[in-house]
C-alpha cells in the first residue's frame, strides 16, 4: 500500500498547467495571476504631497525664515503651479503634485494663516520640517518604472487588484478555472427531493465536493452512477474527456458492488495507485486519462471523502491554476491533549482550531463517532496528520494541520 | 478624537438584520444561515454497517461458533433480509442496514469464504469481534431526530452543505447579501483606460474595496465624485437610500477639498465619530443615515483605506449577516522583531505571517512607505494592533492580528 508522502507525490506529478483566459479586472478576483503585471510610472508618479499643508523652499526655512506670503492654492489633480519666489508658499493638498521650487510640505496643523485686511495671506510656521523633503513622498520612491509589481502566480485578493488599477490593467490574464466533474456511487442514496427508504439515504457528498471545488477556484457539476458496472461503463468515458478532473466518491472498497477500478481502467484511467496507508482514507485510488481527466476515487464515508479531498484534491485543484509556483507553506498546531493512534498508518485527525493569547494555534481533537460521522465536520476547522511511526502524542506536541475553515 | 476601541463600539452599534432570502442549496455556500437546519431523521438513520464484510449474531461467536453458512447478499440501498438462523450469515456491503436477527459485522478482512461443491458458501471467522455491535454505526448514535445540526448564524461551508443536503433541505434561508456603494473621491484620479496626465493617477481604491466587500459576502457597485461640494450634493441621497453601506475614500482630511463632512451632514447622515486615535486611518468619519445606509468615510491613501476597511467595515459587513452571534475570536501573533512607535496612537503595523514548526504565528514587520504606498500590502498578510499606551514592542510581543490573507 502507498505511503501518504508517496501518494502526495503521484498525485502532484500529474499537475499542469490549465490554459489561461483574459478577464476584465473584477472578474478577476480569486483567480490566479498568469502574466505578470509591471509598473507602467514610477510609484509615486510624481514627487506627492503626502499631507495637507503649505509647499515651500527648505532653504528659505534653514536660512532662519518662517514666514512665507501665500501666493496660492493648488488642489490634488492640478497642474502644478511653479515657486518660483523662495521666500513666498502655496497652499497645496495631499495628493498632489509638488511644485517645482518647492522641496517641503508643512502640515495645516503645524502653521498659522493670517489673512492681511489688503487681502494678502501670510503663513507662519510654527513647527519647523526637520529637513527637505519632509511631507514629500518621492517620486519612484516605492517602485520603479518596469518592476514587476505582480508576479505571475499570484493569487489576485483586494490589494493586487488595486495594484492593477494603478497600472492600468482593465483586464488581467489569469488561470482558467479547473472544471471537475463530482460523481456519487451508491444505489443506498437518493436525491434530496426524495423521501428515503428506511435503508436509504440523501446524497450529500456530492454536495459537499461541489461546493469544496468552487471555494478552491474550480467550478464543478454533479453526476449520479448506480452501482452497476453498464452504468459506468457509458457514464464514465464522456466525463474524462470533457473535464480536468473527475472525483468519485464510493465504490473503491472491498465490498462486493465496488466496479470502480474495474470500470475505471476499462475507460482508459492508469491507476497511479490505489489503497494509502492512512485513516481515514484507506482505499483511496488515483488515476490518470493519457488524454483525459485525472481521476480522484475518494471513499464513500463522508469525513472520510472530506479529508481526502482536502489533503490531495484541494491542493492539485490549486497547483493547476500556479504550477509555477513551490507548494503552500506548511501550518502547524499544538495538540491541546493526549492523543494515541496505534495503527502504523498516518492519521488524520479532526480539530477544532484557537489562537491562544500566547500566539500558538491550538488544536483540540473533535470527538467523532467514526468517519460516517458527517455532522463530526461541523464543529472541526481543520485535522492534524499524525505521522505513521509514532502512537502516542502527548498534548504540547507539534504537528501539521490542515485547516478547511 | 475617537479611540479605537469606541470606534469600534459605535460602528457595531449601528448593526441591524439584513433582510433573508431563500436559496437552492448549491447557491447558500458561503452565506450565513438564519433558519436552523434540525435532523429529520436519526443520524444514522438506521444501524448502519461500516465495512464490507458479513453479518451474523454476536451471541453465535460468544458460544464458540466460527463457520456460518452464508445464505445471502445484501447490498447498500437495499430492503435488509432477516436472519432468521442465528448459525448462518449474510454477506453485506458498508451503507447497508443491519438485518434483524444480527447485530455484528465482521469485515472481509478477517473472514475466509468457502465455495463448496453443492453451492453452499461457509464463511470461517479468523479474527473474532470484540463485542457486539462491532463494525456497526448504531441508530441515532451521532445526533437524534429533531436535534438542531446547524443553527441560525452559521457560515456555510461544504460541510455543512453536506449536512444540509443528508436532510433534504433543496433549500436554504439565508442573509441577504449586505449592498454597498463603493464610491472615490478626489479630482487627481483618472479611469483605469484613461491616460493620466503627469500629475494625475488612476483609481485604485474603489475597485479595492469593491473587491473586498465581495470577499466578505456582500455586492458592491463603484462611483466616483470629483472633489466639487455639488457633485456630492446630488450624488450622495441616492446612495444613502438604495445601498446598506457607502465606502467612501478621500475627502476626509484637513485639506481644501475635503468636503465631505459638510456634504454628508447636509444628506442628513448623522456622525457618530471623526478622527480616530490611530495610525493610519486618523481622519476616518463614520455616520449612519436615520432611515439609510451607514457611511464608512475612509482616508484616501490605499493602505489607509484598506487596513481601516479590515478593521471596521469588514466586521460590520459580517455582523449584519450573522447578528445574532457573539464577535468572532481574536487571532494573536508573535512579533518576530523589535518595534519602536512612539505616538500616543494605536498603530496598525503591516506585516507577513508565517507558522512556525513550534506552532506559533511569526509576525515579521514589512517596510513600508508610509501610507501612501499601495504596494506594501502584497507582501503582508495582516497587520497587528499595537495598543496606544505603548511604545516599545520588543521581539516576541503578542499582540492582535488582523488577517486579510
Amino acid at each position: 500500500m502507498t505511503t501518504v508522502e508517496e501518494a502526495t507525490r503521484l498525485v502532484l506529478s500529474t499537475v499542469r498547467s490549465l490554459p489561461v483566459e483574459r478577464l476584465p479586472l473584477p472578474d478577476a478576483l480569486g483567480r490566479i495571476l498568469r502574466e505578470a503585471v509591471t509598473a507602467d510610472r514610477d510609484f509615486p508618479p510624481f514627487n506627492r504631497v503626502a499631507m495637507d499643508g503649505i509647499a515651500l523652499s527648505y532653504a528659505a526655512v534653514a536660512q532662519g525664515q518662517t514666514q512665507f506670503e501665500v501666493v496660492g492654492m493648488q488642489f490634488a489633480g492640478q497642474s502644478p503651479t511653479p515657486l518660483t519666489n523662495p521666500a513666498t508658499t502655496l497652499e497645496i493638498m495631499t495628493g498632489a503634485m509638488l511644485p517645482p521650487g518647492a522641496d517641503t510640505v508643512v502640515r495645516y496643523e503645524d502653521v498659522d494663516i493670517a489673512e492681511h485686511t489688503d487681502g494678502r495671506r501670510v503663513a507662519t510656521v510654527r513647527v519647523l520640517p526637520p529637513k527637505a523633503g519632509h511631507n514629500v513622498h518621492v517620486q519612484a520612491s516605492d517602485r520603479h518604472q518596469g518592476d514587476v509589481l505582480l508576479p505571475e502566480g499570484t493569487l489576485l485578493g483586494p490589494a493586487e487588484v488595486a495594484v492593477a488599477a494603478t497600472v492600468g490593467a482593465t483586464h488581467l490574464v489569469v488561470a482558467q478555472r479547473p472544471h471537475v466533474a463530482v460523481v456519487s456511487t451508491g444505489d443506498e442514496l437518493v436525491e434530496l427531493d426524495q423521501a428515503p427508504l428506511p435503508y436509504q439515504i440523501r446524497r450529500s457528498n456530492s454536495y459537499m465536493l461541489q461546493a469544496a471545488v468552487w471555494q478552491a477556484g474550480g467550478r464543478a457539476e454533479r453526476f449520479h452512477f448506480n452501482d452497476d458496472p453498464e452504468a459506468l461503463r457509458q457514464g464514465l468515458p464522456p466525463l474524462l474527456h470533457q473535464y480536468d478532473a473527475v472525483l468519485l466518491s464510493g465504490g473503491v472498497s472491498m465490498g462486493k458492488a465496488d466496479f470502480l477500478p474495474a470500470a475505471l481502467a476499462e475507460a482508459g484511467v492508469e491507476q497511479l495507485f490505489h489503497g494509502v496507508q492512512q485513516r481515514p482514507g484507506k482505499p483511496f485510488w488515483f488515476g490518470q486519462h493519457p488524454q483525459g481527466a485525472v481521476v480522484f476515487a475518494l471513499p464513500g464515508n463522508p469525513v472520510s471523502t472530506f479529508v481526502n479531498y482536502c489533503r490531495y484534491a484541494a491542493p492539485w485543484l490549486r497547483a493547476v491554476q500556479q504550477p509555477t509556483l513551490p507548494q503552500l507553506e506548511a501550518t502547524y498546531a499544538v495538540l491541546a491533549a493526549d492523543f494515541t493512534f496505534n495503527p502504523p498508518v498516518t492519521h488524520f485527525l479532526l480539530v477544532s482550531l484557537h489562537s491562544t493569547s500566547d500566539g500558538r494555534l491550538l488544536a483540540t481533537p473533535e470527538r467523532a463517532h467514526g468517519s460516517g460521522d458527517l455532522a463530526s465536520l461541523l464543529p472541526s476547522s481543520g485535522f492534524l496528520e499524525l505521522p505513521a511511526a509514532q502512537s502516542v502524542f502527548p498534548a504540547g506536541t507539534v504537528l501539521p494541520v490542515w485547516r478547511f475553515r
